[in-house]
């Protein structure tokens, strides 16, 4: 995994990039996939004495548990809503030995990226928090503005409502209990990003946020602020409105903007959630078809998660903090007259 | 505008490039702004006796109808929710005649080339259409596998469903009156896209797609197939089975993964949703701040949308031309060898 | 012409645009082409009272004095080490009505945009200057310190060795009245490039700097500092001493590395020399073959150039300009912390 | 080290891997750096059963031989005409131990990428081959039409020209004795390249392989076919005229062009030539400043090479197999319709 485009001294804190490693790792608690991936970082280059050198910084984790065998049974059988035919009519060759880059295991490598993304936003104030805002019909009640990594790390499923944490164990044991899967939604807040980042037209803030959730595996929706709920409101509901700020730059009286307008950040925090699917992979049996083309049964037998999205919490961070970083340097890149 | 990348050979249409324009153009019903744009396009390069050259294909929109001095009242006041203060911050210059690049008006270069697009892809047998889904709290009932662009252009809001496009045109005809506006929901789909588009980890399909529609004006939200919703089934009831296909190549007897898996086409219908909020310029009284930072109110004068759900149609359908037309082209190249 | 990349409040000169354009322009005197094209540029977006918007900026210059039936002879016939065969080649389809994209004309573009860049370099204190060094076998005696743009605007030819100015002029007329062309070498100085602008490995400033001299039309070498020469020295000869600056920073006591070491400025002038062919097309008779593979012949009678060097000098400024510009908003992005 | 873009199902050959890195590798003769760098590539991605995946394949060589401990003496002290202090200007940070990127050791990663690229541009039938054209003022005689692989490989310097050859290697000889180094030219063809390849304007062919070869760590310049000495003919004289080919294609029956008109290919061979300036590190003592800024004096006592020539040779067919391959791909993805 390489990450480019890291400015030169950056403090790059190995143990942060380790415990964001350990908060994706599968195994890590009864919830997810029993796998017991290490996942060790080693850093290969790009660091000099605990900083940052300003050229690529590669880093390698290498996987201990791989079982290719276990993946056998899936080699010429499509898994249902998995990756599986899609690569293979795209490049007409497939490592079916679990999953290639259509694994959640690729999400290794952004995770660590994202660790440096945040060490280095952490330097301008800006904090990513995200946690689990609903699993199945569970939904939490967060309070958007005071909900902390404490909180949201007590709980096995990342959810910072205790009661419905409960709830969503229990539903997520009994779906791996039946061989079935769960989806959900994921809630994310950035607080501390100054007016200002983003890009007119095409790459907009908003738009390569939504870019990078989706193109994080399973997720199947973005929204920012209001969202879907607000084609609801009229406009005159709708709008923030603008209020003098203690600093004398503006503040809005409400965030239904969700933190950006005209696709640039404004200063409030930015919120926006991300839909999960059910883990594609199951137990129980499905119909599909063989790479003959016939009509088969599978029943999948590897190791896999019920629901993924109490991992799914630190990869939704890791890919913010990786957006976030790039718009502030192309920021930092553009102001350079003195206003 | 300027569209880069068109393969040579293509047919160039300049009236089909202009029924685009003229869809998405204000002015071509009581329901959208009374300006009069006339949006007239000139070819200014890369076209040779109706075929494109493989060179950039330059286009210029002239606007015949600016009226600056309608925008003297904003010219110090920033509007809620619209982007004049995010680009004074991010810029610290602002062309306050007329909303600049976060005017709508900035989607003519994005339509133009989505005509492009399509005429490339219809070449291949690809069609895209869009839909109002929803405006406010009214939603149609539409037969995604069969609606067709009559059934839309039919309609004064593009909804197809013609009891709800009644309802939904009395429902803007009243925001308007009132000074107030009203968002929704755009459906779209891309029928004909082969199995194989797309590519893996971060330029997947699904993601470009999210990023080409949240990078449009007042959009707040993407979903594809089962989208939100979805994350309410569980896997079993969630998963697209399998099942042979007439050529041999698998199809599945339902479409909640809306025809991409692991960001790779699979040869199903393409189906998504845009959640756009309601139009952020209202003629209804606000509070608002000045550029000095002191508390005022706005009420804004232009000629505006009350709603931008049937412009927005074909600009989803341009966006979506456009990301479709740069995976099939990086299919194209990747796809070397004789399998 | 669009130029990207622009940051805002940076003061956008028109006349200095056109000055630089005039510069370019065919018909300016005897020795170049007697085309009369006016190339009055128009700004269409990205400015607002004088300043840059941070939006990209296009500009718009129409060709008054296309005359396409003078190259009515060239439709079927390929012109020898002209871009007719490749084109065809590439594209399948040829604009045979001047050249289109492989005509001199496109360097307009570059023209305008590196005027732009230009004053955006001004503000950091860094100047561009070029002039022509040989012109045949022709060649000028030039003290690279100390020329400056006054000795070099003063020569027809603008070559600033007052006595090889009048002999190139002279080979120049010659060449043209027997219908044949010559070639020459551009030598090229950025003063005032502070040490740190380049990137390691691909984007190194003197491989940038190559491509951009590369992409020139005519353009068949280029060398930085001692170049080709420098292979006939040692390392002992060809290493530049460090020595101690007055401001601190280390100085060299030559330059034969022409500015750069490991890709990277280091604050001593940036010296190189780009090669440019005789006119491809010229009025002698030549061997060639037709669109449909015949032998054949061909005497050009369009309106060219007897010489390009002239001409090539505000090109070769223009791309140097751009290349230094996206270089020093690279450096801005990246040197984020206080060191 | 990581290669993006190469299609799937392309045949990966780690044997012929390993042998460019083995003639890239230091050591390998007494002309050589004495370094014993194993250099051997571990595969970490991207290739499944002996073929490519489409995705991106990583490799791994470790460096075995790394003795941070012998570039202590330049830890406070800029190596003439190396990036020490540049690295230092732009960074504020800089690895000491052993040049970091700015080290040769950087070209593995292109060595081994550019075989594999080597490899898929043979399934298309293009050959690239490199050699050693002059070394300090010893100049070869080479019949570009004919040399091949093992006529360069039956020589130490990589020169195949025997006489040449065996001048250059006492030259060099003397040279490390005498602890000083030497420079010299490297040429390159390219042979069945067809027409077509390279994009007009900024990506020209030409413009690519500049780049490219700038990028090399040591290079000051790049000629295309006639290149500097071009200059001196007239355009009659360097005209290529074109003949009716055998294949119906017009052919050239010259190929001052190099290849390459308009900046595509032509089908002819792709001839260039690239100068590499004297190894800047040496045992010779130099004048120089350290990292306070005071004059001091250097007698570099690490493992160097007299004379990169002989090495350089790998890195220059590696970096037009990386152009090539790159453009091959792009008219790929251009060339769409039929004709």
């Amino acid at each position: 995994m390489v990450v480019d485009g890291c400015p030169p001294r950056v403090p790059i804190d190995l143990e942060a990039i380790q415990r964001d490693l350990d908060r994706r790792r599968p195994g890590q608690s009864r919830l997810t996939t029993p796998r017991s991936e290490a996942d060790r970082a080693e850093i290969l280059s790009g660091v000099f004495e605990g900083r940052s050198l300003g050229t690529p910084i590669a880093l390698l984790v290498r996987n201990k548990d791989a079982r290719p065998q276990a993946y056998e049974e899936m080699k010429d059988v499509y898994r249902p809503s998995h990756a599986d035919y899609t690569y293979e009519a795209k490049y007409g060759i497939r490592n079916w030995q679990g999953g290639g880059r259509a694994s959640a295991r690729e999400t290794i490598g952004r995770v660590a990226a994202g660790a440096i993304a945040r060490g280095l936003l952490a330097t301008e104030g800006v904090e990513v928090l995200a946690w689990v805002r609903s699993v199945h019909d569970i939904d939490a009640k967060v309070d958007v503005e005071r909900v902390g990594l404490n909180d949201v790390e007590a709980s096995l499923v990342r959810c910072p409502d205790t009661a419905a944490s409960a709830q969503m164990e229990a539903r997520i044991d009994e779906a791996r209990e039946r061989g079935d899967s769960l989806g959900g939604v994921v809630e994310c807040v950035a607080r501390g990003v100054p007016a200002g980042w983003g890009e007119p037209v095409f790459d907009k803030l908003d738009a390569d946020l939504a870019r990078g959730m989706l193109s994080l595996p399973a997720s199947k929706g973005f929204e920012l602020g209001s969202g879907f709920a607000g084609t609801r409101l009229t406009g005159i509901e709708h709008n923030d409105p603008f209020v003098p700020g203690q600093d004398g730059a503006p503040k809005t009286s409400a965030n239904r903007s969700g933190g950006v307008q005209g696709g640039i950040s404004n200063g409030e925090p930015i919120v926006m959630r991300i839909a999960f699917k059910p883990t594609a992979t199951i137990r129980l049996e499905q119909d599909t078809v063989n790479s003959a083309g016939e009509a088969t049964t599978l029943e999948a037998q590897g190791r896999h998660d019920p629901c993924v999205l109490p991992r799914a919490v630190p990869m939704v961070e890791a890919m913010v903090c990786l957006v976030l970083a790039d718009h502030w340097l192309r920021q930092r890149a553009t102001d350079v007259f003195p206003r």
